[in-house]
Formats: structure tokens, C-alpha cells, sequence
């Protein structure tokens, strides 16, 4: 970024988010450090980031003005979600706005029929598939089947299993993918700046409950050498080949197979919340790094196993939470507890705990122990 | 904090500190994982602070109805620095404020006669001094000597070596001390909840230049264990004696006579920045908990070797800041930058870094190498 004078008046360059999540709160944090201040475009003003950021712009970001307005006070602009038009984005970078990734990699993380083509041309590993025009494909792909919405859906939403060809099916474009043999989920980050530097992270088991990613262990228990740095070449050449700038998050599949590419994410991403502080650069520096044309951080662990698991909310909407944060506080000193400041519904995630320490076991039991309290202020 | 409900619409207790400078603004990085988000009453829009908090509200320290409209805003209220009058401090409590550290304990960090009283009553180990009302004193106090402003002064400045009894002196409240043949500085820092329970850091060295702290080595090298212990009992002792409620700094000179208690600070603490990232709990987080009576976290170091080295202001007014920012990021991939967001003056604290690892040579050599790069751009 030194082509160009910054945008503020400290010297350091001024990155804009679009989107007020949780995400955009944390990188926050990690722009703090490096003498910067997040910028924010968001929707409401109590979005998560929206509480903490002193550049807070409210606005759609399907509104191409508005979008223009937020670029003008940032030296680079990023996303916190993946829902921006991609014709907005190149309208912007046709104006001379650097938003990273460009709408050409972003598509590869917003539309799954895209980016399972684009996979099979690259020879990625994944699992059969085809775009789903009608149920008559569904009979000809074989049941049973999973069936996702090419666009749109996150958290499990979207995503369906199949046993019945003459199922209903929902008016928009489909994929169809085989059931794979599932024996646990993995994920490995990377981070790539336009120079095309790359930093790959550890590769993690990503424990999902109802299509939520509930628990993430760092580094993934009992994966064997070889195979792990086998995720992390393929994720390097993925975000290399997509052209992919900021940090890419490949979600795999392990299956007797080896491993097949499930989804990718262009964003910090919720399998990466252990690096804040599991790993020398979290992934929020990471990604502001990468976006600026940084040079990237050390992406070592620092400490032999590091447990995240998400909070969700409680049934009861958040009644109490200060009584239980004080609870899990005395019960677990060394948890690393990351609120979000968000509303409290049953079942929405609304923060996340980290453990770290030499057992696994250990730090996955303490994670999920803090994340249950403060979900439901009671014992496991 | 269980005993009213919180000003935020999160359910999550709103915490106020006076003072923008770059302590306010690290403290809200923490206060933003707790759920919170850090309210700043700040001098100046361009304070460190002032310029990454969402909820910043512009006004004077030194007045009184500033600080009774901010503090409608917040559950808690505390200080980023030292310079609250007491009676203001003291009209808020009465006024149903809860204000931490309360004025009686902070007198202790804002005037040194009064803390070297107290000391003596309390058998600390101090430097011989008196309070200093005329040359007459310095003369039977005995030569050389230092003499110290008892208000006001830090970085070194309000602090004279005397070697002349006719000495031309300051007219203000003066102490004067034994100039003690001093090995090295170390620091302590420990966190009281008004609960009273104590958390204590590891004993660090404080390296200065020119009265100004620009490294801390953590913990304090070759420091025998069981003099580590009697200065955390000392510093839980003065904690607890002092009813200091959130971090006190307890600055100590190694000597052939022992440690001897040199200043205290009741903040977050330069001597602390290492703990961001090489504690499991940072000293912002752990003044938070502090305040607002949540238990305390886990102080444990992360890594055997920590070192942090001040960034100063370069003589060319930060001409360049962010490609400097670029070299040494090249170079040392695993150091972590902190940037405060200030305007570059020469000599001016304006970051720090800290560099974790095995070696402390290493680290200290690594972190002094990136210091050195921000402030002037060349090589050591």
C-alpha cells in the first residue's frame, strides 16, 4: 500500500469491511494493533461490529451508492459476508476502488454449482455432483443424495437430504451432490496478498451439530502428517489458481476416499475463530494483512492443542448473561471467552470460547464446558 | 456486577475510562471479546483511543460535570491515567459512581510523598528518602541524591539528580531519595476485584533509556524464584493493603540491598504490554475483570521468553510509517506489532512489539530489531 498516500491521518492505510458481524467486530480488534481503524459498513446500528467500530457508515450493502460512499474513505475495502453483488464489486473496481477478493475469486465462495465446475476443471477432489434442473435428475443421480442451494445458504441452511425422488423441490438453482461416507470434517485456512504471498494454517477438525459448526480443534486430532500437508497444498492452489486475495477457507470432507472440498470461504471464517490466540497471527490480522499487500504473519500454533466452541444462544434469550460470563469465569480462568454483543435467539451464535493447553481432551472438554454454561447456565 | 442492570441493551455491563491515550484503546480491544464495548471520555477526537472506540464522548478529565455525564452512560468507571483529582474522583462515589481504583488508593500513584508515607508505615522496602521543603534538607540529606516532583511527573520527567546542595530547585512538592546503586528494574503487576481476590503476574525487567521504558522482558531473566515470590507477595500485599480495585504496577529497583519499591501505577502499565499476547490473560482484560468484580483470569506466561520493546516516534515525524510497517513485517514475520494510532513525534511513544519464543537473547534481539526499524527505518 505504499503507492498511494493513506486515507488517514496517521500514515497507516484505512480498510473498509462491508457487512457489521461478528467478523468485521473482530477484525476490528486486530486493526487496533496495526495503528489502523476499521472502517464499517453496516446494515443496522446495532449490528455486532457496528457496538464497536468509531467508522461506522449504516447502509445496505446491496446499494451500489452506498457501497461508492464507504469506498471513498478507505484505502482497501473487504467483506464480512459473502452477499455483495458481484457486479457491484466490479463496478467499484472498475472506478478504481481495491476490494479484495475481486468478484471473479468471490464468485467461487457465493455460488456452489460455479465453484464444483471450476473445482473439476482444477482436479480438486470432491464429491460427485451436478447442477439440478428438474426431479428427473435427481432419479438419474441415484438417492440418497444431499441437494444444496447454489446460492445463499450457510450454517446448514439450503442443504437437504434427498431419499425420495419425487420430492418437492424449492424454485431456485440446485446442485446435487452424493452422500459421501463422512468420518469428520476438517478445514484449512490460507492467506494470499496480491503480491501472491501465501501463508497456509494448520488443519483443524470442524465438529458440526445441526449444520452449525459447534467446535473446532486445533491442530485436527490423530491426522496423519502427510494428509495435512496434502489439505494445505490444495488449499494453496486453490486460492492461487481462484486468484483469491484475503484469507480463503477450504471446508473438506474426510472420507475413505481422502479428502474432498465440501465449500470454500473468502472471509475470516468461523473454523479459524482458534488463531486469536492459537496461532502468531490471527486470522483477522491475517486478512487485513493479506488485503493491504502486507507481508503475511507466522501462522504457527502456540500451544500443542487449542479447542474452540461456539456459544450459542439459550432458550431463555439472554437472560442472565453477565451472571453466567462471571460463572464461567471462576469456574475457568484460563477459557478465553469472545462475546459478540449481538441480541440473544435460542440457537444463534452469539460468541465463542477457546482453550488452550497440551491435551486435547482436556481443552475440548474445558471449551465445551465454558460454551454450555454460558448458553444455558447450567452444568453438562 | 450482578446486583443492578447494565446500561447496555446486551445485558453486558458498560465500562467508562477516563483518558484516550493508547491504554484506553488496547483496554476496549479486550473490553470488545467481553462483549463490551469500551466507552472513552477523551481530551482530544485525535487520541489514540478517541480514534477506534464506538462510544467516545469528548471532555476534560478536570471536569467535574464531564465526568458525572459520562459516567451516566457506564456501570463502571475508570482511568487510563493517573491525573483525576481526587475530589472529583470522590464527589462521583458519593454520588453513587462506582469508580475504580478509588481515590484514597490512587493518592498512592499520584503523589510519591504521600506513597513513600504509607510505604514506611507499611514496611515496604523503600528507598531512604524525606520530603523536601528547602536546599537545607538536601544539605542533611547528603549528597548525591534524586529528587523527584511527588505530582505529576512520568517518562522520566519531574525526576533530577542532584549533586549540588545549592541547586537551584523546582517550587513545587518535592522528595528527595538516596540515589541507590541500582542492578537493574523490575515490575510486578497484580489485579484486586473489589471481592478482593488477587491475581499476579510474572516478575518482569524493565529496561529504560533516558527514564523511559523501552523493553520488558518477561519473566525477568536469571531472577532467582524465590525473590520472583517475595516481589508477588509484596505487590499482593500493597494490592490489598491499599484497596486497590484493578491492576497496580508495583516498579521496583534490584539492588545489593534487595528489591526496593520505586513508584506504583494503578492501570494497565507499560511493564504489562507483554501480555497481550504472552499472558493468557492481558493486562486489559484482567483490568476489566478487575473493575467490574468478575473473577480474574489465568496470568499464566504463553511462551519461556517474551520481549517487548517500545516503538518511539522517529526523527523524520513518520514520514513512511506504513512502509516501514511493511519492511519489518517482512523480516520478522512472527513479531506483533502494536500501533497506537498517534501523531509521530520525535521520541514519542507511539507502538510497541513483542516477540515470543524460546531464547529470551532471541526474542529481545528480534523485538529491539523491529523497534528500532519503525522508529528509523534503517537497520540496527
Amino acid at each position: 500500500m505504499t503507492d498511494t498516500p493513506s486515507k488517514s491521518r496517521t500514515g497507516l492505510p484505512v480498510v473498509g469491511m462491508i457487512g457489521g458481524g461478528q467478523l468485521a467486530r473482530m477484525t476490528h480488534q486486530a486493526a487496533i494493533a496495526l495503528g489502523q481503524s476499521l472502517h464499517v459498513l453496516s446494515a443496522e446500528p446495532d449490528d455486532s461490529a457496528a457496538l464497536a467500530v468509531a467508522d461506522l457508515r449504516l447502509g445496505s450493502h446491496l446499494d451500489l451508492n452506498a457501497l461508492r460512499e464507504f469506498a471513498k474513505g478507505c484505502d482497501v475495502v473487504t467483506f464480512d459476508h459473502e452477499h455483495v453483488p458481484g457486479d457491484h464489486i466490479r463496478a467499484l473496481a472498475a472506478e478504481g476502488v481495491k476490494i479484495f477478493p475481486s468478484a471473479d475469486a468471490l464468485i467461487h465462495a457465493q455460488d456452489k454449482a460455479v465453484m464444483r465446475q471450476r473445482l473439476e476443471e482444477l482436479g480438486a477432489p470432491i464429491p460427485r455432483w451436478r447442477r439440478l434442473e428438474s426431479n428427473v435428475d435427481v432419479a438419474a443421480f441415484g438417492l440418497p443424495a444431499i441437494v444444496k442451494t447454489a446460492r445463499g445458504g450457510y450454517d446448514g441452511r439450503g442443504v437437504f437430504v434427498v431419499a425420495d425422488a419425487a420430492e418437492e423441490l424449492p424454485d431456485v438453482a440446485l446442485i446435487i451432490e452424493e452422500k459421501v461416507e463422512l468420518r469428520r470434517e476438517l478445514a484449512v485456512q490460507v492467506a494470499r496478498s496480491p503480491f501472491g504471498q501465501v501463508a497456509v494454517y494448520p488443519v483443524v477438525e470442524t465438529v458440526q451439530r445441526n449444520g452449525i459448526c459447534v467446535e473446532v480443534l486445533a491442530p485436527a486430532p490423530r491426522l496423519a502428517a502427510e494428509k495435512a500437508v496434502r489439505a494445505q497444498e490444495l488449499a494453496i492452489h486453490l486460492a492461487t489458481e481462484l486468484d483469491v486475495v484475503g484469507l480463503l477457507a477450504v471446508e473438506l470432507f474426510d472420507t475413505p476416499q481422502g479428502l474432498l472440498v465440501n465449500e470454500l470461504a473468502m472471509r475470516p471464517h468461523n473454523s479459524g475463530h482458534w488463531t486469536i490466540e492459537g496461532a502468531r497471527t490471527s486470522q483477522f490480522e491475517q486478512h487485513l494483512r493479506a488485503v493491504l499487500d502486507y507481508p503475511l504473519g507466522d501462522t504457527r500454533i502456540t500451544a500443542p492443542a487449542v479447542a474452540m466452541a461456539n456459544v450459542l444462544g439459550g432458550p431463555d434469550g439472554g437472560m442472565g448473561i453477565d451472571e453466567r460470563v462471571h460463572h464461567m469465569m471462576a469456574a475457568e480462568p484460563g477459557v478465553k471467552v469472545h462475546l459478540y454483543g449481538k441480541q440473544v435467539r435460542p440457537g444463534r451464535k452469539i460468541g465463542h470460547v477457546t482453550a488452550l493447553g497440551e491435551d486435547m481432551d482436556d481443552c475440548r472438554a474445558r471449551a465445551v464446558r465454558a460454551a454450555h454454561w454460558l448458553q444455558f447456565g447450567e452444568s453438562l
